[in-house]
């Protein structure tokens, strides 16, 4: 059995931690210097367990395994939300190093902008052929509106070649990545064998309606946009309960009025909605329900409402003879102490399971908190995943 | 009788519509050099019309009538809201003109910043000796933060006194505004003689919840700031109508999310509300309502709720004897074309109505549309009006 390194595993995770370090999290948004430190210092960890590291020309870092095949790709991302967590992304990356130390076929791979500053999986994305030079050409930084290829020529990698996976190298794609949530600390486990990651899907609800003044126009003759937004969300909130899955979460997290002035009965509501499951068949039952919701509430409040699809994107099931590798291990090293559970949030893994089998381990965020720089988790459970991730390797590599 | 010139009248409103112009509106900002130039006009107007003009430190214009008493107070404000209507203001302190012109004792003021660019009713509260120095230190334009002090410093008004009314030289005050509400038109009618202007509180209400990350945190974890908003105004919705009055009407033209990202569960959200009534009677029984209102929702929703109350202007109703000769005039000149109306916008003769006998008198706002440059209203309502107006006044002085 394959013997892994766990205090040379927590080392490298804590030196990591000093790139861009923020209080007890970090900070190394995606082509920052500080992000691009930490991928060359990946790049040297690669070297040094024997693989051969290479970056694109969109900043993935994959360290490759010399050795003959079958291959394992290993890994997650490096950079993080602004003052975040130092364990999200770094974690599954190493995750993928000590296993590579251990002396495993694996390929570790470092994702770039998992975390969306420039766009949604752009790395992996492009890894699995999935991103057009025009798509390159069009993005953005989402909060500065900085384009992409600037952020790529000032990080030096402008002239770099984009890579492209190939499936044939590989079993099958693991990724360690913390919970996101509380599902573990609440149920007092240490561990959680992700069944799926979750589909999403993104929806803006508009309501146009009058503007006006708010004293001289009677209750009777306003089309108040706020009010036909708060009816939608009320609706919602009551109705799809009756129509969710076991781990529906749905959320408007953004709500736009026009002109948002105390004295003005708002013309124009926006309403940024999701919802997520694991199951397709759920998603379209809450789509449909969407709709009629918002059918319903024109009718009522004289207001013209419009709901339009900003992005779906499905579910990923986890792939059953690696899942089932990870459970074996999951009760080997820790029996009672563990889960299956979907995953909430949404990861690289869900790109790579479009091309080769792939599953994901969890470990307890405690408190639940994640994008924050206060994020962490014991250490015990982080060498607790480490030892069921490489034992779960090894044994699906053998099938 | 007095005879109006209702020609020069329209003349003198097409005059001034020419300063600021936008489109069909007029842009004239406080203190801004249109603003300014229109106080300036208004001046040479009042001169040509017999009456001395003088204009104080915070941009109040009056025009004194020579002779003796009892003296009317007539008039309204001349700036405007950005890119607003050309009467909205304008049309009261023209009509003050007109009959100053007609020859009756008639004092003309234009109150300085009624649409609040710099606080809430400044330049007539500052007639009635109800500003500060130390209020007129703190105050600053409401989108630029401008200090007041440094606005008046460039319109030239620094060295200027402020001036204070005596309300003993008048027997009362009118102000004849547009509508800005579709009552009149949606009636067929031509002129609203108004029995009050309602009261107007105004609420924060914020609820915080725990911001966290909509992927990882089940429905049944939650403390979601925006679902308990929601559940406050749906709650409004639901019960406000059961305790109102006839002509109340509320408002939430104000809702601000944090961080009001898609991705991110709110963990705090802040409203503005606010009711109008004629009735304090009315407005303490919504507000008690109100607060448990709030108070249901933070024990459902799990989040904290509070309520502030941002400001309470009371009711001011019309003087009886200025209301019945306003409501005689209007019979005599358009049986039948009338009606008695609230007005559910605020106005100066709110402040004025502290130390003066008050009334108000309406004209329709064609399609209800106000602080819009498109506001208008038909000329022949308009000289209707200014008949009204000119016979209560005189019929009044005569009491």
């Amino acid at each position: 059995m394959a013997e892994v390194d766990t205090a040379r595993f927590l080392a490298d995770l804590h030196e990591l931690r000093q790139i861009g370090k923020f209080k007890t999290g970090v900070h190394r948004p995606t082509y920052t210097p500080e992000d691009m430190q930490s991928r060359h210092w990946l790049m040297d960890r690669l070297r040094e367990v024997g693989l051969t590291p290479s970056m694109d020309g969109i900043g993935n870092v994959i360290g490759r395994h010399p050795g003959p095949g079958p291959h394992l790709l290993v890994g997650s991302h490096l950079e993080t939300q602004n003052e975040a967590g130092w364990l999200d992304g770094a974690l599954g990356v190493l995750a993928g190093l000590a296993l590579a130390r251990a002396g495993l076929p694996v390929d570790v791979v470092a994702f770039a902008d998992e975390e969306g500053h420039y766009g949604t999986f752009l790395g992996s994305r492009s890894l699995i052929g999935d991103v057009t030079e025009a798509q390159m050409d069009a993005a953005k930084h989402n909060m500065t509106g900085k384009p992409l290829r600037e952020a790529l020529r000032e990080a030096g990698l402008e002239s770099l070649p984009r890579e492209r996976l190939d499936p044939s190298r590989y079993k099958g794609f693991f990724e360690l990545h913390i919970e996101q949530g509380t599902q573990l600390e609440n149920a007092g486990l240490r561990s959680g064998v992700v069944t799926g990651i979750v589909g999403i899907r993104y929806f803006k609800i508009t309501a146009i309606g009058q503007q006006d003044h708010t004293g001289g126009t009677t209750m009777a003759e306003r089309k108040d946009a706020a009010v036909a937004a708060m009816r939608v969300l009320s609706l919602i909130d009551e109705r799809f309960p009756m129509h969710i899955g076991e781990r529906t979460v749905w959320t408007c997290g953004r709500i736009m009025l026009e002109p948002n002035a105390p004295h003005i009965i708002p013309g124009k509501a926006e309403l940024v909605f999701q919802f997520r499951d694991i199951s397709e068949e759920v998603m379209d039952r809450l789509e449909e329900l969407l709709h009629r919701i918002v059918q319903e509430v024109g009718r009522r409040d004289r207001c013209t409402l419009s709901v339009e699809c900003l992005n779906r994107s499905p579910p990923a099931l986890a792939h059953p003879a690696m899942h089932e590798a990870l459970r074996q291990a999951a009760t080997k090293h820790a029996n009672g102490q563990w889960q299956p559970m979907p995953s909430g949030a949404i990861h690289d893994a869900q790109q790579m399971a479009k091309i080769l089998p792939t599953a994901m381990l969890f470990t307890p965020s405690i408190g639940g908190i994640s994008h924050h720089w206060a994020e962490d988790t014991k250490e015990e459970d982080l060498t607790l995943a480490l030892r069921i991730l490489a034992d779960a390797a090894e044994n699906y590599l053998k099938q």
